[in-house]
C-alpha cells in the first residue's frame, strides 16, 4: 500500500516528474515518436521535447487527416499571477489551434475557489478577480475570445452535466486516484471533467477526439476523464479525451518549476522588463566556478535555468542549438546568455503590457458580464 | 461506534421514526408547544399532531409578527409517482404560504438523477419525465407556478452557489452525517443545501428566516444546512434555516409509510377512484375479529390505517373526533369508515384528474422549456 501511494502521481502536489521513463512504462503515457514529431514539424514544443508524451494523440491525428473535427481543451484556474510557465501552455494551445483544433478555453473561477485554500482564495469574488487578471493575460497572449468560456457564466446544461458525471464516479476509485474525498476538491474534479468532456455534447460541440495539454502530474485527471467518458459512451457517443504532457518551465532559482507562490522562481507577465532582467541575472546557470574553468571545460546547459528559459522562448531552433554548442565548448559565458534572455523576455513583456491595456476591460466584461 | 451508527437518523433509509421522544431528547428537535398550536390555530397539521416538531420555528414566527419576510422551501425529487403522502407535504406548504411564507418549490430533477440508483432513474432525461409528471400533480394540488423553479434550468449563480457551499463541508463531518462519501449522492446533498439556502441570496431573495418541512428522517439535512449557513453568515448574512417535522402518511398495508415502490401501500394521485376504493377496502384497520366483539370492545383507531387516512384528509377536526369516539365505543364498523374514506378520496381524485389535464402541458413547458 505504501509503495502504491508513492507511485501515485499526485495532481495536488507541485513536484516535477523527472523520471520520464516511469511515465511511459508504469503509467502508460505514450512516447512522442519520430512520426509524431514529423506530423507536428515546425512546432517547437514537439521539436524541443517540451511535449514529452501523450495519450491518444493518434486518434486526433487520424481525425485531422480525415477532415473530421477535434478539439483542444485547456483553462486557467489561478489563485496567483500568470508567469512565463503559463504562457508556455497557452502557446502550445495556440499551436494546436493552428494545427486545426477547436479550442475550448475555460476560465475556471469556480474551480479556483473550491479547490484552493481559503487563505489563497477566500471567496468566489476573489476567484473572479484572479480570473479577470489572468484572462486579460491570456487574451493578450493571443487566445481568441470566441474560444473562451467562464465557468460561472455557463448555461445550466453545463452544470447539469457536471452533476451528471458525478453519478458515475465511485467513492473507492475516487479515493484511490486523488487520495481524499474532500467535498470542495471533489467539486473541482467534477467541474474539471465537465470542462474536458462538455465540448463533446451536442449543446456545446459534438462527439470528437480531443486533447488536453497538462503537466504529467495532472495525468490522474486525464485517466479519470477517460474512464468517465467511457461510462457515458452509450449515452453521448463520447471519445475518450487524450492527453498531451509537457514539462513545466523550470524555476529560475530554487524549486522545480516556476511557481506563483515563489516570486523569485518565475518571471511574471506583470513584471517590468527590468524586474525580469534582475530575476534572470540571479538565475541558476550551468556555469563553472571561474571563467577560466568555463572556457576550458565548457558550461552545463542541462543544469542551466537560463538555457531552459531560452529553450522555452526563443523562436529559432537553430539559434538555440548554436548557443548550446557554444556553451558546451566554452565559447559563450553566462552573462551573455543572461543578456540575451533578458533582452528577449524584456521585449516580449513590453509588447505584452501594451496589449494588456486593451484586454483588461474585455476580460472584466467577460467574467462579470 | 456501532451504537453511534444506530442512533444516526438515516436520510437515505425509509424507516419511520416512531420514537418521537428520542427526537426531542437526543436530536434536539423542539416540541410543538400549545402556544405554537395557537399561533397556527385552524391549521390541521398542527391541531392533529401531524407536525410533530420543529427547529427555529420561533424565529419565523417573530419575523411574521414584525412584518418581516420569511420563507418555506420544499421540493420534489421523485423517482416514482405521487401519492397521498406527497399531497400532505404540499398541503402543509400551502398552509404555510397562507400564513405568509414566501414559497420556493424545487423541481429537483438533477438531484433525483444523481441520488437514485440507475435502475430507478437511468438518465437525466428519465428524471425530467418524473419531474414533469410530478410537477403536473403539484400544480393541480394548488402550487403556484410562480413559486416553482426547476433545478436543471436555474441561472448559473445557483450552481456557482452550490459548488461554493461544498468548499465549507469537510470530509469527516460529511461522512459522520451521511455515512458515505459517494460522489453522486454528495452532489445531491450539495444541491439540496443550495435549494434550502439560495432563497437568502440577493439574486433570489434576501436573508430571512426559513422553514423546511420534512420527515424526521431528513433531519440530518436540516442540521447540516444550518451548520453550513452559519459558515456563510459573514459573507451572506444567512439565517440558519429551520425545520418542520411531519409524520409521513401511514401505509395502507405493510410497511410504515406510503411508498412509491410498494403500490398497495399507497393511493397514487393517478389512481382512479375505483382503484383507490379497492386499496382502501384492503387496508389494515383497527377492527376486531368479529362484529360482535367490535361492538362490545370498540375498535382501535390508533392501529387503523383508514383512520390515519381520514386524519390526513378530512377537512373537519370535529367530524374526525366524532368518528374516533364512535369507533372507540363500538358505534361504527370498519366498512363504514372505508366507505367514507373511499368516497372522500375518490371525490378528490376525480377533481384532481380534471385539473391535471390542464397542468400537464404547463409542467412539460416548465421542465423542458
Amino acid at each position: 500500500m505504501a509503495s502504491h501511494a508513492q507511485d501515485r502521481i499526485d495532481p495536488w502536489g507541485s513536484v516535477c516528474i523527472d523520471d520520464l521513463e516511469k511515465l511511459y512504462t508504469r503509467f502508460g503515457i505514450e512516447r512522442i515518436t519520430p512520426s509524431i514529431k514529423k506530423e507536428f514539424s515546425g512546432n517547437p514544443f514537439f521539436s524541443r521535447n517540451i511535449v514529452i508524451g501523450h495519450r491518444d494523440l493518434s486518434t486526433l491525428i487520424r481525425a485531422k487527416k480525415r477532415g473530421k473535427p477535434f478539439y483542444c481543451m485547456t483553462g486557467i484556474a489561478s489563485s496567483g499571477l500568470f508567469h512565463l510557465g503559463h504562457k508556455v501552455v497557452i502557446d502550445l494551445v495556440l499551436s494546436l489551434k493552428e494545427y486545426g483544433a477547436r479550442v475550448f478555453f475555460a476560465v475556471a473561477d469556480i474551480d479556483a475557489y473550491v479547490s484552493r485554500p481559503d487563505k489563497k482564495v477566500p471567496s468566489i469574488q476573489k476567484a473572479k478577480e484572479y480570473a479577470i487578471e489572468n484572462l486579460a493575460h491570456a487574451l493578450a497572449l493571443g487566445v481568441d475570445e470566441r474560444d473562451v468560456y467562464v465557468q460561472s457564466r455557463m448555461p445550466s446544461r453545463y452544470y447539469e452535466f457536471a452533476f451528471e458525471l458525478s453519478k458515475k464516479m465511485t467513492e473507492n476509485e475516487y479515493k484511490a486516484i486523488y487520495g481524499h474525498l474532500d467535498p470542495g476538491k471533489m467539486s473541482a474534479v467534477i467541474l474539471q471533467i465537465a470542462d474536458i468532456l462538455h465540448p463533446q455534447l451536442e449543446e456545446f460541440g459534438e462527439p470528437m477526439p480531443g486533447i488536453v495539454p497538462v503537466g504529467p502530474d495532472q495525468d490522474p485527471h486525464i485517466r479519470f476523464s477517460r474512464d468517465i467518458a467511457k461510462r457515458f459512451r452509450n449515452r453521448y457517443g463520447f471519445f475518450a479525451p487524450g492527453g498531451l504532457y509537457l514539462l513545466h518551465m523550470p524555476a529560475l532559482r530554487s524549486g522545480d518549476k516556476m511557481s506563483s507562490s515563489k516570486p523569485e522562481t518565475a518571471v511574471f507577465l506583470n513584471d517590468t522588463s527590468s524586474e525580469a532582467a534582475r530575476k534572470i541575472s540571479n538565475a541558476i546557470t550551468g556555469g563553472r566556478k571561474t571563467l577560466k574553468e568555463q572556457k576550458e571545460k565548457g558550461g552545463e546547459p542541462d543544469k542551466c535555468r537560463v538555457w531552459a528559459l531560452l529553450r522555452y522562448t526563443l523562436e529559432s531552433d537553430s539559434q538555440l542549438l548554436e548557443i548550446r554548442e557554444k556553451c558546451l565548448s566554452g565559447g559563450i559565458m553566462c552573462g551573455e546568455c543572461k543578456r540575451l534572455a533578458s533582452e528577449r523576455v524584456g521585449a516580449f513583456l513590453d509588447e505584452h503590457h501594451k496589449r494588456l491595456e486593451k484586454t483588461r476591460k474585455k476580460a472584466e466584461k467577460m467574467v462579470l458580464g
